[in-house]
């Protein structure tokens, strides 16, 4: 869920400058007409990695508008008072009233996720703690507060640099501390606790709103942004769409960076070099399925991508390594009458492999949140569930010793043209292109969209999914063929 | 929350002969429209205790129904089909489709109660465990599923007597295996596991309905009833209450009885007798009061009761035993202004005491679910999610060694007005009754019923109601010392 957050965002000055004004009197006006409506309470909860920004965001926030009608509380260590009562008892104690803002700095959110991470909590343990956490907030929204919890984020290079360059300018030196650099030896253990953490903790009403950190104006203006944005709804009494739940609202479009438009072009591979490339992993795939610990694991890959992004072309050479008695290929099309007068998933759950088997699914339960969505064939409400879903059912997947490989293949929109003509003029490519591919071509922009959501809320640190750049279709190839096989090392090393 | 199916209920033959052949009818009818309808499955699930009537209403509903249209699937071991894959699948195997009704016995709640039990599963493996279930019911409910979650309750005096009767008839001795008297052994940690897990687990569109399982005709006939009524709802389309949450359906009102009209008269106690026995006990509590461990824990005492029913005279009567100095008494009236500024809990969470103190509330939290409920003070929805958010907060409370003790005391109606009338009589105790009081009075019907419910949402193992019959004030009074000293060595020992 962090990629869209790494992909370095940024805003210039002099946007910046433009815009700011405007922002500071719009939530300034929002700040007062809270006061006066009186109804509820805003609570910002703010989280996130050493050194994007976390305490400055603060300061832009309190600045921006009135202090006197903003609390602002940070958590150590707590007090012999504090410690006597039960462990909520100190946030109680500094909850906003109606018609203020409360600004919690390192709020319930830390100790679970620290405590994880240090190995004080084990998996069941935090799955309890965000149960509580979950009950606890449902309570606050169901009292009435507007709860908005920023997590300010870096990737592991960002925030390196960022610890460095405090560390180099004598004004910053002393923010970091041997503290900060210690747990920046953790970070990727912090990186995937967070990442679930926050995915559990999520909740339409007191959603995490994931904030790249690396630049203070994009930083700073996303934040005040989505703070108004929030107060006005509230304000002005929109309704919130609560049977999307987990769904965070989409963060302001501010600089056209996503994780498509930033993944790296794929590197060119000519015949002979894929040639080669193609024995070496086959090899490897197939000496792999004879490993003795591969009869107590079972391989799940599952291949989406735009028409014409060579999925079956990467399937095949899949299979092509692989003794024929041991996979089963799924090609997933509409479903059965059968298959319509169950859940959803029960199409996917049929065809698990048992142990020591691989099943390849071309195309899959990603097409709930992509063409079911895009060409509206479920309810908003239905695709909207489904990310949740479909989290859990990989975690039961991951959890029962199957490697689960997932592949985005992506080609530009010109790539696809080319393509698409290519297959009309060759015979035996004419079946693969019909009039539908020439529709979904009109939308893309839509599926470039629901791409992008899919990633962010079915990322996962178990199941992450494998974006792979694939106009050339050589290169795409052999790295999907390495993938496979490094998730299968993975999984056989638990 | 099993209090209300431990009351003896019981249908005589003569009545269900008279209501059963129309009670089929319309279960015929419901399941004919549904194959009909063929939008949404019926998944009941059996559980509880053993010798309770599982597998007895299991062949009823069979039998009162068209077996055609029914799937039932009962759990043991898992087969080598069933381990290779995720623990789910052999649940997603036989899930009913649309249109027909799937009755599953034993299923994904016995592994974690069981497992808990038997103590190869922590008390956060089992949330874990829980909140896996509350994800796979929520999306059956989403996708259409009518689920109904049966549990059939005996009290461990009805088990004991029910595996002897089955032991005893050569007809059945073959039923009861030395596996249910082991099971019987854990009888205490069985139900309180159970207790927990239910609450957990039950949501407005997946509820465990709990039944008393002692008297075979009320059991069928309930369980009978509870099923036409959900299919009915759903086949005309009623709206389900989705925002009540947790809150099943009320049973069937079949044979009057409850907790209140069941709880036993206290037992008479002359003044001499109560004098001797009040310097016993008020002697007891000051004494373990002075106990080095009571530095660590703390003690929160509640008092709930009808207007009359003594709150006042017991509170006194534990504050006679105690150092002014370690006790605070906290008299619950209208919030203040403050108060009403901050989520309705706040106003309790700011009283909570430090280690080695004693708070005692004259009314408490419960005013939620009982007056504001009664007098309309607050909407539907915020004393609907109360029960589940004061069972949070009464764990956190526990958890953080204090020792919780609530009491209900209980007067008739007719001591009430005895009582009434004494005040308005006795000039120093004139303050003590008011015309709110009569207009009270007028609603005890409905204040009976809010209690009932109370008492089955937020008694909990960790936090057991203590009903006090209170109609002899002297009686009521000890009892109260009594309980206030057990739960504080309990509390001591932990």
């Amino acid at each position: 869920m962090f990629e869209s957050a790494e992909t370095g965002h940024k805003i210039d000055k002099k946007t910046f400058d433009a815009q700011v004004p405007g922002l500071r009197e719009d939530l300034l006006n929002a700040q007062y007409d809270l006061l006066q409506n009186g109804k509820f309470s805003v609570i910002i909860v703010i989280g996130g990695v050493d050194g994007a920004g976390k305490s400055e965001t603060v300061s832009v926030l309190t600045e921006w508008m009135d202090p006197r009608h903003i609390q602002t509380h940070a958590f150590f260590e707590p007090s012999d008072e504090e410690r006597e009562r039960p462990c909520m008892w100190r946030f109680w104690r500094v909850l906003p009233p109606r018609g203020k803002i409360g600004i919690l700095y390192g709020a319930w959110h830390t100790a679970p996720i620290v405590g994880r991470v240090m190995g004080n909590l084990k998996s069941a343990d935090l799955d309890q703690a965000i149960e509580e956490i979950r009950h606890f907030e449902k309570m606050l929204s169901d009292e009435g507060a507007l709860i908005l919890k920023f997590w300010f984020h870096l990737s592991r290079q960002q925030q390196e640099k960022r610890l460095k360059e405090l560390q180099q300018d004598p004004r910053t030196r002393w923010r970091v501390t041997d503290n900060d650099w210690k747990r920046f030896k953790n970070y990727d253990k912090f990186r995937k606790v967070s990442e679930y953490f926050l995915r559990q903790t999520s909740a339409a009403k007191a959603p995490w709103l994931v904030v790249e950190g690396l630049d203070h104006r994009y930083r700073s203006m996303t934040a005040g942004k989505l703070l108004l944005q929030a107060m006005r709804d509230r304000l002005d009494e929109k309704p919130v769409k609560a049977l999307l739940d987990k769904i965070p609202p989409m963060l302001p479009q501010l600089d056209g960076k996503d994780i498509l438009t930033t993944l790296s072009k794929a590197r060119v591979m000519d015949k002979n070099k894929y040639e080669k490339e193609l024995e070496k992993w086959q090899g490897r795939l197939n000496i792999i399925t004879r490993h003795p610990g591969f009869r107590n694991i079972s391989v799940v890959l599952l291949f989406e991508g735009q028409d014409a992004a060579g999925k079956g072309g990467a399937i095949r050479r899949v299979m092509g390594a692989l003794d024929a008695r041991i996979y089963q290929g799924v090609p997933i099309a509409s479903p059965t009458e059968e298959e319509r007068a169950q859940p959803y998933l029960w199409r996917f759950w049929r065809h698990l492999p048992r142990s020591g088997r691989f099943v390849i699914f071309d195309r899959s339960w990603y097409g709930r949140v992509l063409v079911e969505r895009v060409e509206g064939f479920c309810s908003e409400n239905d695709w909207g569930r489904a990310y949740a879903e479909i989290n859990d059912f990989e975690l039961q997947l991951v959890r029962n010793k199957t490697a689960l490989v997932k592949f985005w293949l992506q080609i530009d929109k010109d790539e696809q043209l080319k393509r698409f003509k290519e297959r009309e003029k060759t015979a035996f490519k004419r079946f693969k292109i019909t009039a539908e591919d020439w529709r979904n071509r009109e939308k893309w922009d839509q599926y470039h969209s629901a791409v992008c959501d899919m990633v962010d809320r079915t990322s996962t640190a178990i199941a992450p999914w494998n974006l792979i750049a694939a106009d050339n279709k050589y290169a795409a190839r052999i790295e999907v063929l390495k993938s496979v096989v490094k998730s299968i090392e993975n999984a056989l090393q638990k």
